[in-house]
């Protein structure tokens, strides 16, 4: 919908008819503010919708509701819809087509089976499934989250909130593990454990077991955990099936290939943005797949401005993220010590511990801040931010100095700002860009 | 004192020895800590102090309290001190000498006069003699601030926090006026008139009026403003009359002139950080006095690496600031419009307001981001925010992204963090870069 926004403020009726075809019952909703709204911190659903069919309608554009598109043909320009409440099938012809499907829940066979209790989070559909459930079920509930990813952290929390026992499954020795270093994921694994909740790491599911058709526990190596509800946080893939139909590129991580104006490559008039697409990491020039909702709605924007006739570009990302798990902030951004690796990187890390505000000042909290740099040169490759808060905002500074490839030496001299309600007179970042290029001074 | 540090850390007592003259009563304090140690915040005075004299001695720094150094001998190599409680004078020798004296208050001839009750703010010695007074004289009295910039701002608060009645003093159309832009400064005063302070703008203050050897008014055009206190902040100049009497080189804004490495220009073995230095404003290219705590640390620490045998650099600033004024955050970062103008540039603005979190989710809270780009290239030239919480910290990113001379739409597609506890899907600093690239491209 970010890309039929942009469109039609560049375009009026008279030159671009616009219409979008939605399976579900939701418009440009918050899927990150799922969690919150299942917790309770959001009270109401629609509070998470930006927009509505009706109001897309109001500005000229033409939403189809429950109308599933299930195929795509690129020599007749047109796109073949199932209305999921009416029935029959409806072809649309277009000019330009726009594949912003989103992503699907990751879904091993075991978790595929027909029984009550079984939940992926991904679309609102999901969300208001579970908020039904837990509406409707008594309490307490037994709830086991599979995945310790940000996902399945936060709803584990959420679930802690409604009154539920909950069990977090990972198959990592730490929670976030794609998303930190293990040092790092310890932290987030005793702030949720202090919440109340159960995680047990490095287990590997290995089945679901039902009776009379709901789910009764998550089968483990190590035993059989009890569940009333199961939810699914094990990641998603890009929901690229119907361009791979259409004979789309697709990807190495499964995700539609577009240029940097979100063009699918080599498609005249397709363009791709969200969850779906492929994107390029701006450090390693890899291709990668980051599923977020700020890329996403940049992405389309971008696919907006460009359908209009306007000229803009998504460059990549950096693998910012950021997430509060419990009481604690959690931020990173670059490449994990992991990553580096894997793409070849050289490098040192330093961490460091300080405080939010100046020490003397009330409301001082502590963090921890980590940074990888790039042996010999010095380059910033990541950061990672744990603390409680006014913490994990400060890697947007790191983030912006990640995008402009700074050396950590050079950021020592970086002119953030200071004041005692707001840092200590040496701010964290730059106590940590210190020691970090203590560090590579230490390994040439 | 971090030059004296950083010195020590790298050569041990038989390859250096370091003394370190202090007129005072403090070492290693905060002096931006001052107005919340009298507003109450900070509950006691020694928690400013990061380091003691007796500390320093323990490293190995051979302090010398309450010794005014009066002169220095660039042929001889010897400094001349008079020691404040002994009496008499001292004579030390150097081969590498640090001119850290920092800044003095601006002082017009109609403040020096001989009345109790004028304080300025720029020592610790100078804060306790405030809280000292305001403990010792019977409330409620009648504060008069002259000059609101943020220390006369911080000031105000603090007085009205320890139940003073308060009225600042302004000459300019709004409070700090040499920080931000009227229009935000219009924000400043609507929240420190909310608090009760009384702000009088367009004061040209004439005189102090005195009684019995006290303060007893403040002379206005507009009428006397009666005065049991009037507190000095009408900034700082830099403190470098006995650099001139030795003939070490003065720039243009009264400050020291060094290079990057912290040396005096010129002049071998003497070395010169703090509030004291003239440095360079990395946009502009021009030489600028900017007294701040921060850059006063980081001066002195390259000065003592460097004293040391290491090397380091402090490459100049880009004004970034930050201040809380009762509820309100305002930060800034770069130039002003003011300041642009007068460096000659060809601008456009932007100014848009949004959230700190998710629309959606609990404390949400407004903030306006104001940025300032060049005409056509679209650099980034200066950045203003304020807000209620989690806003000002933003400027770190906008610095940074200053810093790297970013245009506002490379600043479009910047990976920053995103998730609902801590931003809208579209960061504010992101909805800023937006629009400014409307702005941008409207004035082509």
């Amino acid at each position: 919908m970010s890309a039929a926004s942009q469109a039609r403020k560049r375009l009026d009726r008279d030159r671009l008819e616009i219409v979008a075809f939605e399976r579900g019952h939701f418009t440009s909703y918050s899927a990150c503010g799922i969690p919150y709204w299942i917790g309770g911190a959001v009270k109401e659903r629609d509070k998470l919708v930006a927009r509505s069919p009706d109001q897309h309608r109001d500005a000229g554009i033409d939403v189809r509701m429950r109308h599933e598109v299930v195929g795509i043909d690129l020599d007749k320009r047109e796109v073949v819809a199932h209305d999921l409440i009416g029935g029959g099938e409806v072809r649309e012809g277009f000019d330009h087509l726009v594949y912003a499907t989103g992503a699907v829940p990751v879904t091993p066979e075991w978790a595929s089976i027909p029984a009550a209790g079984i939940f992926g989070v991904q679309t609102l559909d999901d969300g208001a499934a579970i908020h039904d459930w837990l509406d409707r079920e008594p309490t307490p509930q037994r709830a086991v989250v599979i995945g310790g990813g940000y996902i399945g952290v936060e709803m584990a929390e959420a679930m802690v909130l409604r009154g539920l026992d909950v069990t977090l499954l990972e198959k990592s020795p730490e929670p976030m593990a794609k998303t930190v270093d293990p040092e790092v994921g310890a932290l987030v694994r005793k702030a949720i454990g202090e919440m109340g909740i159960e995680v047990v790491t490095g287990a590997h599911v290995e089945g679901i077991g039902t009776k009379d058709g709901r789910v009764r526990e998550v089968l483990t190596p190590g035993g059989a955990v009890p569940a009333d509800i199961v939810v699914l946080g094990l990641g998603v893939r890009p929901n690229s099936a119907l361009a791979a139909d259409a004979g789309l590129p697709i990807g190495v991580t499964g995700g539609v290939r577009t240029d940097r104006r979100m063009r699918v490559v080599g498609v005249d008039g397709v363009w791709a943005a969200g969850d779906c697409v492929e994107t390029r990491h701006l450090l390693t020039g890899d291709p990668v797949h980051v599923p977020l909702g700020t890329h996403a709605n940049k992405q389309g924007r971008v696919a907006g401005i460009n359908i209009g006739g306007g000229y803009a570009t998504f460059p990549g990302v950096i693998g910012t993220a950021v997430t509060k798990v419990c009481n604690l902030e959690v931020a990173r951004t670059g490449l994990t010590e992991k990553e580096a690796r894997r793409a070849g990187y050289a490098f040192v890390t330093a961490s460091v511990e300080s405080t939010s505000r100046a020490g003397y000042y009330p409301g001082a909290a502590f963090m921890t801040i980590k940074l990888i740099a790039e042996r010999r040169t010095g380059t910033l490759l990541g950061a990672q931010i744990v603390g409680r808060t006014e913490a994990a905002k400060r890697i947007d500074a790191l983030a912006v100095a990640v995008w402009n490839r700074m050396t950590v030496e050079e950021m020592t001299g970086l002119d953030l700002s200071y004041a005692p309600p707001f840092a200590p007179v040496w701010d964290p970042v730059l106590i940590a860009a210190r020691k970090a290029t203590d560090a590579v001074h230490s390994a040439m």
